[in-house]
């Protein structure tokens, strides 16, 4: 159960309107990597969490869940606000006058006047709705916890785009804070993995036995593109990382299976006749 | 550009018939971690990866991506043979005659007679269709490589989940095969990391000087949900994973900006009237 | 079944072609609020409506359906009259010679262009396909009248909001007519519903028995934000509006179940090992 | 900013594992109807509301937005509960042995296994993935407290629905209380709508005057389909509910406009030649 | 403008309630094949057709897209007839009693109770809600006739595997007229661009001067999968359907561009460093 | 199983950076009509292929679908050239000092910066996801082909307008390879169809009998929309293209079913009361 109150986290405000800078934060409010993403990828990976034993990483997530909730609402107060007083009336004269409104008019999102009345949207930078797919939740911590990882990572990089493309010192303010806390979160899902790893083997899931797979392919390298320079790094020689093979590379890997063939379909499923 | 041969990289041999298997491997072809999501991903990571001295990685990717390619003919395959004869006509009459069959067809993917007669479906295993935004390449190899491993981990946790849904010595051997590939490709993504990080440092990304981040927040973790379990971890103390802090555990997480609120909209928006 | 004639419903005569307006047109078209979704909407809750005494309503779900098949048609017109002889070739030079154009190409949806050849799209201001989950026919009426309100009045806020943003007389005069349509739409389900009330109570579905649901749950406000300015409302103390109860306000509430934990997992899912 | 606490807000018990209950639950959950709708709806109508005059509304939203999440906790925790133990391992096998445990097998959730490990998804019924589309946050609280209206609306309907489908006395408590938060929502969003109306008249948008719409077409309905039985209706005469107006009944409404017909596109184009 | 009638084109009478059936029927309502697909493809085409030469296909379009708006009338009425008392009431308990009601209720639409109230929906069979993508109306016929036709082809074949997998005589029937009419529209967009291919050319667009292509590569075959089968067809050698070229086959295609290669990102990016 | 060269088909040399023509150039990559589609689609089609007897079509298919591969390399790489050092370092400046170089930010995709770090995008000109339904593999050639061929129609028109739409000579001589592929691919389906046509008969599939259909509406055309421009086409008179019937044209069709009307639901499911 949650308590809110009205104080945002961090402040949130802009030296000045800006809807294409409003627009390009939608990215980080509700874009693969953003706010919205983690917030529930946290806070569904922590109920759906299970074991008791497993409690201290149950916290873990709804502690950090509960923080990017309030990130999304710093993010969502940044964009109305950059959505102050946007000129949508009568954009012709407008943009008639100033070539350069004209533009911002023509670049801003439509729907941030039209659908949100200036207000944030769950979308992208291209409009495209926020969707639960961009959720990972497996049970399993050591696939989740790598996902964390990758999508704090992806997030960090997009806000730094961001915040380079403008000047705007209260926004820039508001990402700096964001970023800082993607290096925390950076950080510490980086903590949990060694934790994790330590315990359950490199491997997600360590709990698959390596009896089960081929594992004559396990730790084999195939140079699939033509040009070798993939022979030069860690995968394709010494050790692998899970401290159980030797990495291998085969420079010309051949076929195994046969010829792909599949048998007639019956009647009623009018495939094309054989 | 690319020449494709005939023979499958690994053999995909049912021992019998199973549409609601092949409903399942649906998810290891086409969901957010199948195979049709790692072959582009990487393909187009290696495509968008820009300067000469990075092209060690790009023949990485692209090998790897060629690779993926075969793999999503090998699922393929592998479900369209579990689809041989689906017993399709006059299913009210057969179900009536055996339940066991009835369930099967009531259970099994009505798409896969109606929309493809048999076949492989670019979906998952709830028919919904695979998509672009599963795609990272951010044009940052530190993240990308992170999601990459991810991808793979959750990607050989579902493989091991059908794995143990059936006993046909058929796929469990193809998935055997996949799954050891998934092993390969966890330790080779791990290995290409521990080089950049090495190199870049291991916050994502590399290049955007901590200066500009809100450094007294960069260490910090916040106990936003009651209970105080979160602090046994190594994320809540001693020296942070890019050795560069300290991590610091705060109890009691305090709101640091003020209040939420917004000055009124202009009347050609028809907002609410203040 | 339907019968077509090709005269519009109402004129659709922009005085100039615009194709920043048109794209703007879109979400009027086939946003969630557009005249696709209400047309759809209308005549499946009409077809899916079950028992002969509601065969007024059948009727005048289908009545209005198919008027808003026509408003679609009035649409569809605008923008692709707006698009007449858009300044597609040589994008470059165009915009050398003339800034204002530059930001109209730059601004205006590239698939009105390549993908429709200065058509119509069924697809909102932002490009995203117009979806059959916009529309609501629960089987029904008093949940399906109350969000048909709820379309008109979104749909009427949109239209006047793009009203606001043009000067061109000839959209005007059609967005006034189309305004007037969604006047006359927000007032019929309103008389609609205030018939389902009547009859049916408030609370929709009026037919799961009251006593079923943890009634004393049924009229209390609880105050999960911090302050207390949601106290001033009617929806904090007086007689409900269904006329069952008393609101009550809860100043501080409390959860009522115990703290959220599941068991572990069988191990043949591969959670994280508890 | 939030805080969350490990208590429920209501219990989530039921009494034994069901896979197809939590697939309908997941309905409630991630449906357009469901909890993690409103949730986001009603945080973000409240984030986005202009104005310090409309703070008792921002604070209205913000509650029960709030206590949503604490809903979608809940139902969330119900779910996973309802996927303890499935039966996974060796479909085959097990549903040889019996029919109903094959059909139950059939019929649950893929993903519920393969991609969550028996944990609760952002999705619906039918695995499609909650989208940001489904919210509505207009920046108008009239459109918007109509739309929480229907939601709600909606929502009893379909947690009704869901109660008949089961037997399970702790199911049918936990969406006893929902159920009753659904009735408190109702009642609660019709009283905010009551107070709105006064100030502002019945039709949203309130602030667009009326004498810019096509006043002779707002109060009146044509009957476009054939069969007169809509003249019954409370819609088709006598004063229309904003007051105004007086409802008019057009039996064979007539065209307005001229023939559909557009000018040829320019060559660059390469629409078909006229 | 339409104008509706409430009988339907064509009787919609199932023998018997068959929830499954109804759930497959639902790709024939609102699949990509479907008949709101065809519907608002061929509408949508019809208004956006430039040039008063070309008011006969407009006519054409305009005509049959009605006629498959009485379509999606009809498969709705089938859908709602299939769902009459479908089985919901306390599903545990009649899937014990019966095994067969019990797969079937397993292997309904659990939005078809839930979400509808047993109706239809703008879904496919997998749930997978109808979209404006589906749409083709490229503005040019040529290229619009030929998807036309190959929605018709696909949507008969997807007919009459539904009609296979029922033996419902009322069913049956209605699949036979619209299976008819399939017919007669595949042969109708045939005859269409019979003549479009006379006036224009059989190369879509036909305004595109060959000129500008590289018409060396116009009529040549690349083997670019080992083995040489596909050198046994007419388009391997003879003359090209279009007239105006030879088709030639090469059986060793070599590259003709450079390697990929991309230059570095400027650092405001942040991609990985060269 | 696919090998990879680095070697592209052929060139992609921009003369000159432009993030506009980088965006439109999406459409060509991953829109419906794109690179991704046909690539996916013609090997899917492949690998679904049932019956050893068409194995000169399955090497037709993968030959095909493995070129397209190469252009899916081919428009990426175009892609991520125009996007190369696109001015994204604090626009406001920029656009200060040059509307012109404003208008490009405000166009610009602002995921080609923020999401892909100035690479290809899996998305269409609108930013809209690639995605699976796009795919047509029926399992029944003469259905498939005919989808090819509108593919294929469908690309080369886009093509053609982006050609129109710029200067550049080094994208023009990509897309002059691109659209002479186009010309080899509507000729090479059509030659291919031509085939199946002559063996299965015109009518897809070609394996339901007619007997099964209602044959009195196999030929005939219905006038559903006012005027008779209609009846001047073929597909009004004459014998049918399939060469077993004759077309007739029925100027005021009429209503063969009676007054659509359904049953009450059952109480359980809480419709509307009758
Ligand atoms: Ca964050
Ligand atoms: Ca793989
Ligand atoms: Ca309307
Ligand atoms: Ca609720
Ligand atoms: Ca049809
Ligand atoms: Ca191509």
């Amino acid at each position: 159960m949650f308590y809110h109150i009205k104080e945002l986290q961090y402040q949130a405000r802009p030296e000045r309107p800006d809807p294409l800078l409003a627009k390009r934060l939608q990215e980080i409010l509700a874009g693969k990597f953003g706010e919205m993403t983690v917030a529930i990828q946290y806070l569904l990976q922590g109920w759906n969490l299970r074991g008791d034993a497993n409690s201290k990483y149950k916290d873990l997530l709804l502690d950090t869940g509960t923080e990017e909730l309030a990130h999304v609402e710093i993010v969502s107060t940044l964009i109305a606000r950059l959505l102050d007083n946007a000129p949508w009336q009568d954009q012709d004269a407008i943009a008639a006058q100033n070539p350069m409104v004209g533009a911002i008019l023509a670049g801003m999102s439509p729907m941030h006047a039209i659908y949100s009345g200036l207000g944030a949207l769950p979308s992208d930078a291209e409009g495209y709705p926020w969707n639960g797919r961009y959720v990972t939740a497996t049970g399993n911590l050591l696939a989740d916890f790598r996902d964390n990882l990758a999508k704090e990572s992806g997030g960090r990089v997009e806000a730094a785009r961001v915040y380079e493309s403008t000047t705007d010192r209260g926004v820039r303010d508001t990402l700096a804070f964001l970023i800082a806390r993607d290096t925390m979160h950076q950080n510490q899902w980086a903590a949990a993995l060694s934790e994790l790893e330590e315990n359950e083997g490199f491997v997600a899931p360590g709990t698959f036995p390596q009896e089960r797979e081929r594992r004559e392919f396990s730790y084999v390298f195939f140079n699939f593109s033509r040009g070798e320079q993939s022979a030069q790094g860690r995968w394709a020689r010494g050790p692998s990382c899970d401290g159980k093979g030797v990495f291998q590379y085969v420079t010309n890997p051949q076929a195994m299976g046969e010829q792909q063939s599949l048998p007639p379909a019956p009647p009623y499923i009018h495939d094309t006749p054989p």
